[in-house]
């Protein structure tokens, strides 16, 4: 197995990529290829006496930038850390990418360089949330707007990654709506519902709402990547919004002496546990080899994290086990039937 | 000033909303209506030892359930209390409604009985989340999909209540988005942008993100009803979920004894400050009339919340300051240009 890890274009400079791939390397033992500055790749080994021979090295002067346009990576970017790493898993020389680059770039070059898989109208970017149990959300972004059938290529994306990854046997797939009743949400997520309900081979549990998602309701949660951005982002937010306001209330008060004996780290811990940088990667889920996005602001630990993320998504086969029912999913094709919503009585 | 007070329709029985009603009226003094079973208005008041002679008292046999279709407000539960609570602001006899049944049927009783402020297409259920700074987010899920008009009609009603309610001068507005680039967005949110933008008298900050809403960027946050209403419930679910996680690893563990010396009560109150029915109640922004819904499973201590709010939007005239902005409001109009989000790449 080979890790082609992009270490260009993250939040943090490419020597913070070759120390995670330098952990990485420790860790799991795979074989890598280092995608990017090969000055920069070398000077850094060097600097942690890590002999070159551990990786594969290609160089690569450009890079996507986070503000680039996401279609750049067949433009201008053609050569860039990014879209050589993609064009060797396409080539068939490795077997997963990891990237923490331009979210955009990464989707449109998977689809474009790599490819869908066979019956997959849209990949999916996919993220384990902390919950109670680990709960997958996808989409978080990369289609903010979808069809019905999207929302159920989802389900069935989301429920072959939440077993043969994380291991959870006939995974519960929820959609994520404004109220539970059936009658709820807008018309394209009604007829989502619709679909889900009738969609042979999915464990549909109904829809489920914001303030009931963590608690273990559901192991999968399909949305439009707008909504679930809002969803992904929120939680992370609120879980540092809610830690500093007990700090402040709690820890900050009268009884700030006692609180001192409670170790404030592990409460400031905690409060990072949604921060998506912890999370390790998200995968793309429907592409014909497995994509890994790590977080845009990916320490070395994450990097390591997202490595260990890819091996295991080729570990358990994930794409091989999405062929295998892309019969299934090739079913929900919105070409034929395209539903939009329209705000009720304006007509 | 008088205040009309649904009783029933909320999860807790009409006793508990005539409690609501004494208090209030200890509190605030003002003359009240309590529309809903005379015979169980009249036992409660017995058993409180409160002379009927406080309330003003209409009674109504029907109410409309959490359940019932929201049309049905003007069809078969015509004659329900909500119904007579909402006809008897629009005839003038009194001055605001607080309800904490059906919210839909509470939005198409106020827009068919009471009707709209001249210029606004859209009313909005407007909430104020308890964010680090107080901030208004609307709308909550009376309009399940919008148009960018909408949007910026939102803003107006939004602005005018964080300036007259609040006392927040010059509010900030934020778009709700998936990042804060300005590209981001649906095709509708990037025309949002664009018109909020150029809209004369509002102080719009630009995106914002789930991850910042909380923290004190912006006064006013503007979505569509699905969104938003996602963004509430998520902020609710995770204040519980943060708050359950941190008993769980830090007073639960070999910190026990230490922390019991901490109250828990203090942590248990933090994690309700998100729910719902602590907020007292939400305003309908935009109809001719303050209608203000209690959270369906409002307590007395709610009930009486919301009816203090209520008097707050007739004393700050909250619809006359709405109505004196109706010029600008009403040059948002989506009929003369109605657009749709249609997913890219599927024509």
């Amino acid at each position: 197995m080979r890790i082609i890890l992009d270490i260009m274009g993250g939040d943090n400079p490419p020597e913070e990529f070759v120390k995670g791939a330098v952990l990485a390397k420790s860790r799991y033992r795979t074989n890598m290829t280092l995608v990017g500055n090969e000055r920069v790749i070398r000077e850094t080994l060097k600097k942690l006496s890590v002999p070159e021979k551990w990786f594969e090295i290609v160089h690569a002067d450009d890079y996507v930038t986070m503000e680039d346009d996401p279609m750049s990576i067949t433009g201008i970017h053609s050569d860039s850390s990014m879209a050589k790493a993609l064009k060797m898993i396409a080539d068939g020389h490795g077997d997963a990418v990891v990237s923490a680059g331009n979210t955009g770039a990464l989707f449109t070059g998977a689809t474009l360089i790599c490819r869908r898989i066979k019956g997959v109208r849209r990949a999916a970017l996919a993220m384990i949330m902390p919950y109670k149990n680990p709960t997958l959300l996808l989409d978080c972004g990369a289609n903010v707007t979808v069809t019905p059938e999207y929302l159920v290529q989802f389900a069935y994306l989301g429920s072959v990654y939440m077993e043969h990854v994380m291991g959870v046997p006939s995974p519960r797939v929820a959609l994520l709506n404004n109220g539970t009743e059936t009658h709820k949400g807008t018309e394209l997520v009604k007829e989502a519902y619709r679909m889900l309900s009738e969609a042979d081979a999915i464990n549909f549990v109904g829809n489920i709402e914001g303030k009931d998602a963590m608690f273990g309701a559901c192991d999968v949660i399909v949305t439009d990547g707008f909504t679930g951005n809002v969803l992904l982002k929120t939680c992370e937010g609120m879980s540092r919004f809610v830690v500093e306001k007990l700090h402040e209330k709690i820890f900050g008060g009268v009884r700030g002496k006692l609180s001192e004996m409670l170790k404030r780290r592990d409460v400031d811990r905690f409060s990072k546990m949604f921060d998506a940088k912890e999370y390790g990667g998200a995968p793309f889920l429907g592409i014909s080899k497995p994509v890994i996005k790590a977080h845009g602001s990916s320490d070395k630990v994450a990097v390591c994290a997202a490595v260990g993320q890819a091996i295991k998504c080729v570990d358990m086969g994930v794409v091989e086990q999405i062929s295998a029912r892309s019969d299934k999913i090739a079913k929900y094709n919105p070409i034929r039937r395209i539903k939009v919503d329209k705000p009720e009585n304006e007509q």
